[in-house]
């Protein structure tokens, strides 16, 4: 089944253990991150990725960066943390589930400022694990919560890596393909190569592969053709930021997908946990759409494919609006037919 | 403007010059063909594509395996004749227009065996020229007849190559954005990088960046949100085999960007020669779609970018319906929301 993306080892001097994604799908190597440098290291260069497994490195990072300094009071202990966090911040400026689980472990620090420091490492390395447990529990849930929506024998398409290797264990959008073949369902899965940067060829197809799962990788510009000349009964993604309205961005392609979908009839799926959804944006218009290096398009593996500078458009994601989603399946809940009203009743109704 | 891709250059003892397309995007070299091997070599390796170009290609390739033949009478040189065009017709054995252009040669010689052989070479030589110049009045045209759909400041989308470089000259897609932009029209474009060959980044970015045109590159992913966010006033896309009810045959992800289109109300031309026609199938659901080699997904210039023995779809070609085809531009005209008897009307104008 689906494969540990990220795990601490040891007590509170132990070390972190991690998949180097960047030699997937050649080979799969675990590495071990023994101090700060090496995680800030593994973060940077994208051997962790992945909203959710960001945030879970981050916090190990944090204990990794404390764990064997000798504060001699907390005011001491609180700047050396400051320290650490400022520098795991700096690994990927743009992550946000980062500086999430940095202030995360922060605030647990300041929570226990009356205690004794070497129970406050302690109380982090056990806050770490606690996000780790978290982002596993909420992927399971999404998992069980949207296992019901495929049945056995279904063929489901995805786009990009929405899986175990983006989060602690389990993924999201793969999430269901994962707890519906526990269920004894057999699914096959068509996984798009998601150009620029081939997480779908590199990773799920890898994932699926590596737990038994049945699946065939197509070019983005395949799915269409697939839709209609083979059996897809649903395609099922995940999302990087959902509106109040439902809208989901998500990696590039995937509202062309939602289009190519609605317009064969099969329904369209974004699994995603609550975190996700920014209840401040009214609709998808509101989400900015990041635009990245023209190098991701004009280089395969630093070599060249296309003409020396060319001009490129090169959007790292798109808006599928709500009106394109069947369902949105959240650890709280599945949202059928997503509108504000729905996702508002769902998404907050674990909160106070 | 657009580019030579295919010449003849001296007399029946000449030679063919060409374009050396596995080069580009990287380098524009023109290599000179002397002698049968040579174009044999041209045409096997890709040096010269396209269906047009490899018909012109084929028939300039047999003059040069028969000027310099010391043939005593007719039917010797019927022989070493033949003994050519066999040779060429191997080089791409799944070439439609490789045979057309080969069974047009030895017709021409059938027609004219009262003739001194010498003089037949001469004759031959003249008709490869003939279907060199043919070719580039039919993209001319279809290039005049389709730039009236397009307005001053337009932008185009396209997919894959269906430019000059496929052609003896302009195109025929692209014919519609060098004839626009000849009558003053300046004119943008998206081109599709069109995985898995990539011939929209390596060919048609390369194409109109040459010709001066403004061109933008995406991912075929993009296009959809392009469509959203961005100005785009058509796509243009060329076609391999048109069905009698106007479903048309293109590279794989045509079908996806008709459906895109679409969805976004944007009208989505087809431009191509009424020998692409085939009125003998009724609709597209005739037209068989070839499968290609996995390993055109699993590797990008010989690199592997996806999990060893990974199941892979790789159809090369799929069907759009002509229900989502706005126009069909030919050189006999336009045809309009196309129908089978619109198709007919067109196609047979200027037939017996």
């Amino acid at each position: 089944m689906p494969i540990a993306t990220i795990e601490w080892i040891g007590g509170i001097d132990g070390k972190i253990k991690i998949i180097d994604q960047t030699l997937l799908p050649d080979e799969l190597k675990y590495v071990f991150c023994n101090d700060l440098k090496e995680i800030y290291h593994a973060i940077k260069t994208l051997m962790v990725r992945g909203a959710p497994a960001i945030g879970i490195a981050a916090a190990m990072g944090t204990v990794l960066g404390i764990g064997k300094k000798k504060s001699k009071d907390f005011e001491e202990f609180m700047k050396d943390l400051k320290e650490t966090t400022s520098y795991l911040a700096s690994s990927r400026p743009t992550a946000v589930n980062l500086f999430w689980g940095l202030k995360r472990m922060e605030d647990t620090a300041l929570k226990n400022s009356h205690k004794p420091v070497e129970e406050i490492k302690n109380i982090l390395l056990d806050e770490a694990k606690i996000i780790l447990e978290e982002d596993k529990e909420i992927c399971r849930k999404i998992g069980e919560n949207g296992q019901s929506l495929i049945k056995k024998g279904d063929s489901v398409l995805t786009h990009c890596n929405a899986g175990g290797l983006a989060t602690g264990y389990f993924g999201t959008a793969l999430a269901l393909i994962f707890a519906a073949t526990e269920k004894g369902k057999t699914v096959h899965v068509y996984a798009d190569e998601t150009r620029p940067l081939l997480q779908g060829s590199r990773l799920t197809a890898w994932e699926l592969k590596n737990a038994g799962i049945d699946v065939t990788l197509i070019c983005d510009n395949m799915a269409a053709h697939t839709m209609r000349e083979k059996k897809v009964d649903c395609v099922i993604v995940g999302a990087d930021r959902i509106a109040a309205n439902g809208d989901a961005a998500n990696k590039i392609g995937t509202y062309g997908l939602s289009i190519a979908a609605k317009a064969h009839g099969i329904p369209f799926y974004v699994a995603a946990p609550a975190s996700t959804f920014d209840l401040s944006l009214a609709s998808g218009k509101e989400i900015p759409i990041e635009e990245r290096d023209p190098e991701e398009v004009t280089h395969i593996q630093g070599k060249r494919i296309a003409p020396e500078s060319i001009k490129v458009y090169n959007p790292a994601f798109d808006v599928t609006p709500a009106e394109n989603i069947k369902a949105i399946i959240t650890e709280n809940g599945i949202i059928n037919d997503p509108t504000t009203e729905k996702v508002r009743s769902v998404i907050l109704r674990f909160q106070e």
